[in-house]
């Protein structure tokens, strides 16, 4: 029944009826944390002989290298034939590094902003301004960087089959300080959607008028399927240098949520020309990753089969999850025209949308009552979302039976911040 | 017999038997690579057990983390515990992170380069210069990274005591763009000297003039030692707090000489008020380390004590390689009064001074004959020694046998060049 053509009374009536499924809620006392995309510890059990794979003796490459030694700033060549497919990449354009890929990206910003990249004629950090366009809602670590990093974000809204282009294209051809775009082109974080292939398309042929600008094209659920039917993601290294501009995107991907989240290989791809100058660059901030790590990737997994066939066992554990968070979602809020939330084919996320104005609400309303949350705004730059309406749920890391009285509890939140600004409250 | 005594005979004589050496050794094509402080097998076969000492279900720390998992920014508790010592700080005062200290230290002057540091008001690279002092003979990968970020470096003299504290002093007390130092404080890379308590004093109560001047105190080889009795380096950290400067000092070390080169921990360590500012930096970077090889150190080493243990051990494989040099350059330069080295009662390495503006002739030389030295120069700023005359000798990685003949080259190159020289040739 739809709240909006209700009148008072009857949204006063279930109002009280709210308050009271929600202060039983709140007298369990619960403690749920839901607030980051965390694999959950059966997803990590599936990654065990990870541990132990290695023998004491197991140390050299297939070149003969000592991965326990100094050296190989790009990482051992197996290890790149391993994880280079997950951005189709050649294991010529592509550094596999330490766990995480959050580093990467930061780093080769810090970079830039410091010396610069190739194509630029001064570091971003020695030119008046530096602006990143940010599909939203996005990814909270993204935006982050740009915060502490002093660059400033312009949203850019997120479709359902990627960024608003049109928005994207005016902005970089007009714009010579807007030096990069975020993206998490496929199972997007937070909604779910992957770009199409037109976007791609888009993205390596529009002009831009700054020379050093640069896709970052986290492409961090590239394999993290939920459904029969995966997604698909056109290339962007490919159609970038079919447009003739290879330079433009840097790649990132990590194995984080394949093999351990604090323990797994980071990984990134781009043309050569910038992965040497990567190279070049990474050289003087370490002597190399470790090593060890990847030789243990290498020797579980095998190749990119087995990367498939784990990946289909972590849907296995998180198929329900999902499923769960949707039916609670249908069963209490379907029909009420008060949320509206994405039913994603892959990645770690459900976006819900709740009426404009009340996501903060309904976040601390949940906080209160033990469920912790996505700040709300989070998905947003600066924290900031301008309809007050976008939260991310992560239904990975709790268990069945508490993802269900979590939702539960979210969705009688919902209820209670949609009845109240109904009335007006 | 002293080369510089002799007359031109003498000396043409000699060179004729030198170079009929000189031709010998190259006609063997030898191949020995003695550019880096890189551990041999034998010293990473110490650590073999590393790679096992995890089961498969062992992966929690004692407060119940989960070290698959993301998260622990300043590392496991355990690990800051054990690896606290070598620094001689509290656990509190210290970040255990990755494979590498030298990311830490680039990771923390590019962050005060872009953001800045406690007591600055502005980032480092938005003033209009910025100065790092550098005590020579020192460590190229120090100096590379100032020549990379574009900081200038201002050469300091390296005595038998530490750098020379009155240049220090008076620098840093008339110049506000000089924002650091450098230094290597036990054992020191490459000419094994120690500080003196005096220099730590002297350190700890100079005045400077930036609020916002740093010491990075790089203690690489803090548990390093060869000789029965080994070095004492005084607390600078405790030093710092006494002499009301404690956020003066950032510490760094690794165990990449203790378990591997390549997959160890890396440790820093500073005052609170430090470490709680570079951890909400870092969070912006990375979500945390691989707590996984942390808690295999600390099932490997379990404690202070089994860290010193494991010292020993090397010291049994490295004595003998650095008696092996020593001896070769007595037998073979001893009394000639063309080259000095020092005796190192730790580290890695035994610094060579040949007659001025020979250093880089006994380099490429010793290159023809398939030895591969350090780069002359490299242990100075800008890769310029201005003496042409240190010559970084790297004896840990060679068999014995090996490190024979390639030391035997290595004096008949100096008697070369030397010769050479004082014939004015």
């Amino acid at each position: 029944m739809e709240y909006q053509t209700q009148d008072d009374g009857f949204l006063i009536k279930s109002q009280s009826g709210l308050w009271e499924r929600y202060e039983k809620f709140k007298a369990e006392k619960l403690k749920l944390d839901m607030s980051r995309g965390k694999p959950c510890p059966e997803q990590l059990d599936l990654a065990k002989g990870l541990i132990t794979c290695l023998g004491e003796d197991d140390f050299l490459a297939n070149d003969g290298t000592d991965c326990r030694n100094y050296g190989g700033v790009d990482g051992i060549k197996e290890a790149r034939e391993l994880l280079a497919p997950i951005l189709g990449a050649d294991p010529r354009e592509v550094i596999v590094s330490g766990n995480s890929s959050l580093a990467l990206m930061y780093d080769l910003i810090v970079r830039a902003l410091v010396i610069g990249v190739p194509g630029g004629s001064l570091p971003w950090g020695k030119q008046p301004k530096v602006k990143f366009l940010c599909p939203s809602p996005g990814y909270d670590r993204h935006f982050a960087i740009c915060n502490r990093l002093g660059i400033e974000m312009i949203t850019i809204e997120l479709e359902e089959t990627g960024p608003n282009m049109d928005q994207v294209e005016r902005l970089v051809a007009e714009d010579e300080s807007i030096k990069g775009i975020w993206c998490v082109p496929k199972y997007s974080n937070p909604t779910g959607i992957t770009f199409s292939d037109e976007v791609v398309d888009r993205f390596a042929k529009m002009k831009t008028k700054a020379p050093d600008f640069r896709i970052f094209w986290d492409n961090a659920y590239a394999v993290h399927h939920l459904a029969e039917q995966p997604d698909h993601l056109k290339n962007i290294l490919n159609a970038c240098k079919e447009a003739g501009n290879p330079e433009r995107v840097f790649l990132f991907s990590s194995t984080s949520k394949i093999s351990f989240a604090g323990a797994g290989l980071s990984i990134m791809a781009a043309s050569e020309i910038n992965i040497d100058w990567i190279k070049k660059q990474i050289i003087i901030q370490t002597i190399g990753p470790d090593k060890l790590n990847q030789l243990s990737h290498v020797r579980f997994f095998r190749d990119f089969a087995g990367i498939e066939a784990q990946m289909k066992k972590h849907a296995t554990i998180l198929k329900p999850k999902f499923d769960q968070v949707l039916e609670t979602f249908e069963l209490e809020l379907g029909g009420k025209k008060i949320a509206e939330w994405t039913k994603p084919n892959g990645g770690y996320f459900i976006s819900l949308n709740t009426l404009d104005g009340c996501a903060k609400k309904v976040v601390a309303l949940a906080a209160e009552a033990g469920v912790v949350l996505t700040s709300a705004g989070a998905t947003y730059p600066y924290g900031n979302d301008p309809f007050d309406r976008n939260i991310r749920i992560a239904p990975s890391f709790p268990p069945l039976g508490e993802l269900k009285k979590a939702m539960e509890i979210v969705a009688v939140c919902i209820q209670l911040a949609s009845v109240d600004k109904l009335l007006g409250e």
